[in-house]
């Protein structure tokens, strides 16, 4: 079988949401000792997840980030605050436990999975980090397609192959997470291309650039935006003309995830870009994807607003790697927790509204 | 040695928080392996904790929320949509692990203690309910002050205990809870007391009133405020005034938490009553709260605008028990694990900006 068919395969195998499970669940919430509502968007969280496994008494207790790394080609025209080299410096952070996400999900009681499926360096003596590298880094996406089509689909690929492998060992909630340097022109492109938005409202700093260097990131997507059909375009096109391998396996995760049921929270940026890339190869997957927070990148809001999701936190996050997925785990943990435990008003023997 | 005095050695135990371990966590913070400030309102939580504790490595890993409940006179005005019977139903539903907070709490990873310090029905039966009674519910603040001066005192030293208790068992995070039909018109009266703010920017339906219920709401707390002096009154004759034992003894766990060096987070309306209640007492005492979330009770935003304070989370909650609370603290938790556990550039070999 060929990976066009596979992708097709992939696609094809996601299904609507179970309406009917989760208006069983919103029964539920409103039987519960509460004020019917009362916990808001916490939830409207529980019943999506209802949704998602169809059931009404739903369970985020496996929890996994799948966090891909990849670099970009576009690193060499200036375009972020950090050397390329520090890439594989933060995936061996991450393999030995130093990074910011390693602490946030064993925080939220959630496994770390990470993987190579486009780092310039070698990653294969690092422990922990699966090998699957589709290439050593995207091309300069200023000047041509960062990835070509077989490997746009190869990257893809692996990523649903790592989200159903997590379904398989029993992961029910699965974030995403990401490392590469220079991803955020990479997002911003990808951006600009999926929603149609002017380039100036996604274009910000990243992780630090000066002004200059904003400048010179504006500049190189224009370029890449010019030279990329985008109009009526395939999707996959698109994503590999604009790049990120890392980006094209976060893209294959929410599929994958999709395609097994199973509800996929997105990160910040990143992962937003490839949301828009996977709900524009299937429009059926966004309602298996949960937003967690809304980033300070102003282009994040530019893809929340095209995806019309409202994101659980705003804590003034910029950092990547899956923090803002692993913070928004707990709560969604919580939710689950609560729709799935708590007693009903007959079963507490505790008196409804105006029942005194 | 008398209440009075009691409370005032209390206070004076409240020191200001520790600036050069907040220093020195910013230090840290700025030298781990992330772009500088990119984990936003994390850290400072993170540093916040660490001018609490008086370390750069601070830990929050033994969680606790102690839940308060007691009745409120003010009930029998018909200013609930639920009867004064669903406090002790409640209770039952506590110690049955049956209610919000008892799925919340154990997501986080917290535990839940429940003190009667005011419930009108008898709960001794009940496991794990602490007995703590100071009167068996409040008189009807409408016309009368809703407790004695005695009252107060016992209640707020009784919720002082129950933090020293707490610490004693070695928690590093404290959570405040409540449960009490007809709590919200106290926690209304109590925060146009203590902010001078108009009856009409602090009134809302509570659980879930009617248009009539809330007008009748607001007339009860102007009648209330008529008879209360506010202006330059002893906060804590305010308090006795205005009731709520449960709230007494909120503010009570506060000002106990501070006084021996641990966080407090500050769940929604009636909890942010408390807060002001213990800030007017002891103005040093507002550093040691942490604001979990902005309830859609609108005189919750006037609260936190009073005490200066942002919250963590906007989820729509307005139903109480200390389900803010709950959820704020693991970010909490994950904020002082980010701050302790990560790697410097320097000990993992990163490269930092401009390096390259």
């Amino acid at each position: 079988m060929d990976d066009r068919q596979a992708l097709q395969d992939l696609i094809s195998g996601i299904r609507p949401l179970d309406r009917h499970a989760e208006e069983s669940a919103w029964r539920r919430l409103d039987s519960l000792t509460k004020p019917p509502r009362s916990l808001g968007r916490l939830e409207e969280l529980a019943a999506r997840v209802a949704a998602i496994q169809g059931t009404d008494r739903p369970t985020v207790a496996n929890r996994v980030i799948l966090l891909m790394a990849g670099d970009h080609g576009v690193v060499s025209e200036g375009v972020s605050a950090y050397p390329q080299a520090v890439t594989v410096q933060m995936v061996t952070n991450f393999s030995r436990g130093g990074a910011a996400i390693n602490q946030l999900a064993r925080a939220v009681d959630a496994e770390l999975q990470v993987f190579d499926v486009g780092v310039a360096g070698d990653t294969s003596g690092l422990e922990g980090v699966v090998q699957r590298k589709v290439a050593p880094g995207t091309r300069n996406l200023k000047t041509t397609a960062a990835m070509t089509m077989e490997e746009t689909l190869l990257a893809v690929l692996e990523g649903a192959a790592a989200a159903a492998g997590a379904v398989d060992r029993g992961v029910t909630l699965i974030g995403t997470g990401e490392m590469g340097i220079g991803n955020t022109t990479s997002a911003s492109a990808l951006t600009a291309a999926y929603t149609g938005a002017d380039i100036d409202t996604v274009i910000g700093p990243g992780t630090g650039l000066d002004v200059e260097g904003v400048a010179r990131k504006r500049d190189v997507v224009r370029q890449a935006l010019l030279r990329t059909q985008t109009r009526d375009a395939d999707p996959l096109a698109v994503l590999a003309s604009l790049g990120g391998l890392e980006i094209a396996a976060l893209a294959g995760v929410m599929l994958g995830g999709a395609a097994r049921g199973t509800a996929v929270v997105v990160d910040g940026f990143i992962a937003g870009a490839a949301a828009l890339a996977a709900t524009a190869l299937c429009p059926a997957a966004r309602d298996y994807l949960l937003a967690s927070h809304r980033s300070l990148e102003p282009g994040h809001r530019v893809q929340l607003d095209h995806l019309g999701m409202q994101p659980v936190l705003e804590l003034d996050l910029r950092l990547g790697e899956g923090t803002g997925a692993a913070l928004a785990m707990s709560l969604i943990d919580a939710a689950c927790e609560m729709l799935s435990g708590m007693a009903t008003f007959e079963e507490a023997g505790v008196s409804g509204v105006d029942a005194g």
